[in-house]
């Protein structure tokens, strides 16, 4: 028998974060996680099936966020304009008090390749939500897939430096600039 | 002892990508590659260290050719004109002739997800070979990623055009196109 226990999930993140952060995460046991926050195993079998889940918990949020995001851009906007409306939709998830967490998870993520190649297939099934997404509006290929892939480079490279240490900048900031940024560098080879 | 046999590597590489087309990867064998080239396991051996293998032994003459072709640019390119020139350079690896073979290793590649991830994986390994090239050219972070991972964008959807059935035009042509179409798509936000 386990009671609800308020924030155990997140406890139980957090812990997981630091320990496959600063132990490794193949070294990390599911014991040694729910023990750090007082917490038993069984409690963290209520929350995730196994370890690897802790760090990807969220991916089919930010999906749903995405394709949110997409529905709600105006019935005109051009591709890359549903694919950005999409990509910020999803600064919500990352408000800057998650900024620790996602820096710390990025570290276990590029630390392990197993997990870096999981990590690379969640970003390859971004950008095909999002090619279904524009599709549905009638954008057809080869635009739907070039603006999907754009607009996750743009979430890949905003996440990287709203993690980078000594940033202070928003989510939702950083990846307003960086579609400028795109637009400047790739808008002046189609001018050339 | 084996002896030289002339053409046996692509011989197998042909028999080999037909073979896990259409009988499957995991279900074929390698000895039944080299029997249908006439030729036998141990010949199979020297030039490819595994089954996997012959699906990604040009792995790195292709990240080559791109480098190369980044070094080509002009001292005073744009990042983006360095990606295309890089991207662009591959063009030679895939003439007219090699079509059939890279559709066959597309359908092989989509049906499997353990080399679809090895796959997504040397898209990053690219990616991260032009981000190096960019970077010795003195092209700052952001800009050499968003300029990186564009160029590797093009390059996929480039490809995957130029496989497609009844496709009749060179992957140059289809390459520059997509440079092109991504500049307009990409472009159009920026100025908004």
């Amino acid at each position: 028998m386990t009671r609800w226990e308020p924030g155990a999930q997140e406890r139980l993140a957090g812990a997981a974060m630091e320990l496959y952060a600063y132990k490794g995460f193949e070294e990390t046991t599911v014991a040694e996680i729910a023990e750090a926050v007082g917490l038993t195993e069984r409690t963290f079998f209520r929350y995730y099936a196994d370890k690897r889940e802790v760090l990807f918990a969220g991916s089919e949020v930010l999906e749903q966020q995405m394709v949110a995001g997409a529905a709600d851009a105006s019935a005109d906007a051009t591709p890359l304009e549903v694919v950005k409306a999409a990509v910020t939709a999803t600064a919500q998830y990352f408000p800057d008090e998650r900024r620790p967490f996602s820096a710390l998870r990025a570290t276990v993520i590029n630390a392990n390749p197993q997990l870096a190649e999981r990590e690379l297939r969640k970003m390859s099934t971004l950008a095909a939500a999002l090619v279904h997404a524009l599709a549905e509006r009638g954008i057809r290929e080869p635009a739907a897939t070039l603006a999907a892939q754009s607009g996750v480079t743009v979430f890949r490279v905003s996440f990287a430096q709203w993690i980078a240490d000594g940033n202070e900048r928003s989510f939702a900031d950083i990846q307003h600039d960086m579609f400028e940024q795109l637009g400047a560098l790739t808008g002046a080879v189609a001018a050339g």
